[in-house]
């Protein structure tokens, strides 16, 4: 029997197997979301991690694990951010989120036999489920598969081929559209005016209002309205405009409140009767229950630092890279000359004040990368230069326009790589390893990886005046630190930042890290250290001076070997270099959370592991 | 004045300036129209080609010529091989298209001034169209953008991103939506379904139809029925569905005719009015005015080699490394347990009679590469073992996906990766030469390469047990050979080609080449052929022997440095080798249309290179 809202006690921690939902009353559901809710509130603040959407979906999720067994029936979260209420229904703790050894940030189906599928890059739920339902029909098995998708990431290229090729009724899934009207910044472009159309009024409404009014002017109006109240469903399911799901094949329900827990239930048992794979279009409240990200229109409450959950103040963060590169972005783009382009991390590569100050020639198109770049296209070819602002991990989507679009048209453009090298946290999935060695071994490219804080200007505006094809600047996650090189960051050339005076070892070094390793050698009189700012093209002459070293020390923290370390041992080989040559760069392998300081010690690339080799 | 369709006279080699077709009347571009498609249908006779799109788009194409003025507005082909009819009104002759120095298939800015973008793969156009646009507001110029888009391109993911982010009505361009009803075989999923929809009968003829049966029984239904007639266009302002491109912000015109020049004129003169972007949706008949294309239901006429255009009946081709490879995947599938998943190109790798065999475990997902992969990890994830079958090319559009879906969760599946290495007159933009890197480069992968037929089930037997994560076998676009090798391919193993008594020279080889230089080295004492038919992982025990060699060449003329090649190098590196090492791979540029044999003597990597080097 149910009990008054202020009697049921939850204790989360007893929770373990999701099917115990399945017998709650709504009142009980709405005391168990509360303690989702405050759960995740109080877990994030500790560890930071992804909170608005978190939140917004409790309900939906409460719901979900009340109308459907998740031991049978699979739930396939796109983007697995979303999951945290999912997490704490299945027995897991947030005490140690996103933490070494702590729970993920995503699904992970080593955590729990609960996660069937993992997602860290966004929009892969339903190609996954479509893929999964072909199997469970060829075995003739029964249950059901649901993709649990956001507004931001059905906007995405890959969501839409699964959308277009699962509506096929033969394999029948379930789309949960969890649509809580902001993307990681806001919804994009058209797709986002088609939800708000369904949302606020259906044809059937308007069509509706616009007779009444029309017909009740005469007497004739009047019948035919009294005829068309008696047949209302008749003509309503004429009139109801068909979704774009509805014409692609799907059964459409909605929209329905995902706070509402009647509304859902009725939704869902209608998706489970139906025959046709199903859409649901759920609108849910982001930041739902935590007032400041309730009310948060930029997009800061997505994903957060620790913060104070009375004041809402997160926790003071040191001065990123991306910093650092925004405030020298914002003095180059003065120039009219540049068009500016990110998909939907403004927020994140902290672009918002250059989006302030020059709107007509910022886009932040969605999660939509490989439009990002084709679009960079076109602005190239019109005579506008555009920098392409993205996350290393996110750039992989779109490699093929990289190759096809910018190098092999050899437009001008700047490709800004943010969160280039290990990103702690967020582990496996959002690693920025891999695009160093991806357009670094395309023709008409340009790789570079600044060093210190000074070089950062010259780099900047050497891509913007860069006229042979694209010109990527990588940047690490991290805070800045105060270093500053001597000279400045000449085209294609290295420069040393540390010169022994005897010839025994040299280290070839990229990024910030090449400091610190400094720090650590400045006694030693038989160790240079090259900054190779440039990774492509790479500098001739101090290559020629590498031959005279006994041992050359290739350092790249920020990639794995295929890029810059595998390019220079290619060089060194043609020029007949034979003495040694180590490699120390990112191996082979996914990278699981931790902090970057940990993911470095344990992959023994800290500049003191370095030393340890010398 | 028009003069009637057989006085007219139209001399193809006269046209220059598009401009011209500006003046024309209905009966000189019917006229016109026929010419187009008669040298068409000639020239790839003689040459090969893509026919049946080029000639289904030529009313089109001249209707386009007609209304606008493409020394200002701009046309962007997606994909550029339906761009023949274009070309030939701009000055430029199909006598060698396709060839080496002769006309591209594609549209090639450094060809013409009216190419002004490049599309070898699909579904660019729309988001490069949009990048203009914005630099030509901003700019404020004045000139039209049309976008020109495949039924079977607008599925990509791209092409839907491209909508909606270009759906913002501040800067306009024209999509002509070219539905031709048949993708490379045919259009998948659900937005197909839906052009049929919009095609075959509106919203309003079927309310109308509905309401006229139900209301014409009664007599008020008969004064309902009147009212209705009289207020039809209030009515039917109402009731016509609003379809996905209207919900999305866009203008839609259409269904039109691309045959019908009076229609086309009504709809451009519409468009172009139109202050917001406008969706133009023209049906076509693919391989219009050539009979075996027209009736063709397969693809076959998609892109041809040379025909005879008396009897349809194609020049003998050779057996292919697809066919071959095909051959023995009949065999493999006839276990249950795989899935074959490939975009579009059932037709080009040969996988029909499979596709036959197995309809419900083949599944032709349309232009979605990034979907096949995912898809594959889903059904993966069920315990089945997916094949994907794709082009090296088209590959490159799911690098996150093999990345981040099938590796990283590290399932167990196939890729056939086709058309691997040179792929001769598809040029710059189809080359196969980047795909081993990519994956090579991955954790969780294998990638190996048959040099001859009797490997090929060897390795696909091998693949399809595999348990560890993606198995990529690749495989060139050229017909096989004969060549037998004495030992079968086992996991992970090189073997001896050719075994020289005196440990000189030893050529760690690739692919079919192998036995080609094989032939040219049999009487050399002095130098081993390795077939290294794994290139991940590769084989240690031989790896070591090498070391025993004074000289050891790379010889991978099937990809760039970056895969095999380097990672031979470093593992070389690792062990201590100081003697010489010699890398003869593709180098780092793109690479133009040719024949094989040609664009492999251009970069010094035949058989005969090497022996040169010897």
């Amino acid at each position: 029997m149910a009990k008054k809202k202020e009697e049921i006690n939850i204790n989360l921690s007893s929770f373990n197997d999701p099917k115990i939902v399945n017998d709650m009353s709504i009142k009980e559901m709405e005391a168990l979301s509360s303690a989702l809710r405050e759960e995740i509130i109080n877990k994030v603040a500790k560890n930071g991690g992804h909170l608005s959407a978190s939140l917004g979906d409790v309900d939906l999720i409460v719901s979900l694990c009340h109308n459907f067994d998740f031991n049978n029936d699979k739930l396939l979260f796109d983007v697995g951010h979303q999951a945290y209420a999912y997490k704490l229904l299945t027995g897991r703790s947030l005490e140690n989120l996103r933490k070494e050894g702590g729970t993920s940030g995503f699904q992970k189906r080593s955590e729990s036999k609960y996660d069937v599928f993992e997602s860290g890059h966004s929009s892969t739920a339903i190609s996954a489920a479509n893929g999964m339902a072909i199997v469970r029909d060829l075995k003739d098995e029964h249950f059901e598969i649901i993709a649990f998708v956001g507004d931001a990431s059905i906007v995405n290229g890959l969501s839409f081929e699964g959308l277009n090729n699962a509506s096929q009724g033969k394999h029948k899934i379930i789309i949960i559209l969890n649509d809580n009207d902001m993307s990681i910044n806001h919804p994009i472009g058209g797709m986002s005016k088609f939800f708000r159309k369904i949302s606020t009024s259906s044809g059937y409404q308007s069509m509706k209002n616009g007779m009444s009014k029309f017909l009740d002017k005469t007497r004739l109006g009047h019948k035919i309205l009294d005829f068309f109240t008696r047949f209302k469903n008749k003509i309503k399911h004429h009139l109801i405009p068909t979704t774009f799901f509805d014409n692609m094949g799907y059964t459409y329900i909605g929209p329905i409140s995902g706070h509402n827990f009647k509304e859902m239930d009725k939704a869902f048992k209608r998706a489970k009767k139906s025959l046709k794979s199903v859409v649901i279009h759920v609108r849910t409240k982001k930041g739902k229950g935590y007032a400041p990200a309730e009310n948060d229109v930029v997009g800061v409450w997505h994903g957060v630092p620790p913060f104070n959950v009375e004041t809402g103040e997160f926790a003071p963060s040191k001065r990123s890279w991306a910093d650092a590169y925004a405030d020298e972005l914002l003095e180059i783009m003065k120039d009219d000359k540049n068009i500016l382009i990110t998909p939907a991390t403004v927020q994140g590569s902290k672009l918002n004040k250059i989006y302030n100050a020059y709107p007509k020639r910022c886009f932040d198109v969605g999660i939509a990368e490989e439009h990002a770049f084709v679009m960079a296209a076109g602005v190239a070819l019109e005579g506008m230069h555009p920098i392409i602002s993205m996350y290393s991990t996110f750039l992989q989507r779109g490699y093929d326009e990289i190759l096809h679009d910018l190098a092999r048209m050899n437009l001008s453009s700047t490709i800004l790589v943010d969160h280039a090298g290990l990103v702690g946290a967020d582990g496996e999935t959002h690693q920025g390893i891999f695009d160093e060695s991806l357009i670094l071994n395309l023709p008409n490219t340009v790789v570079c990886f600044a060093s210190c804080k000074n070089q950062i200007k010259d780099l900047l505006e050497t891509a913007n005046n860069y006229q042979e094809g694209v010109f990527a600047i990588r940047y690490p996650k991290d805070a800045i630190k105060d270093y500053e090189s001597n000279e400045p960051a000449l085209f294609g050339k290295w420069q040393y930042a540390l010169k022994g005076d005897i010839k025994d070892t040299c280290i070839v070094s990229i990024g910030p890290l090449t400091y610190e390793l400094k720090d650590l050698l400045n006694d030693r009189n038989n160790v240079s250290i090259i900054d190779a700012i440039y990774q492509k093209p790479m500098d001739e002459d101090k290559i020629i001076e590498l031959l005279d070293y006994n041992r050359i020390i290739i350092y790249n923290p920020y990639s794995i070997k295929s890029g810059f370390a595998y390019s220079l041992l290619n060089r060194l080989n043609e020029l007949g270099y034979k003495k040694e040559i180590i490699i120390k760069a990112v191996p082979d392998k996914f990278i699981e959370q931790a902090s970057v300081t940990r993911q470095l010690e344990k992959l023994e690339l800290t500049p003191k592991d370095i030393l340890k080799i010398l």
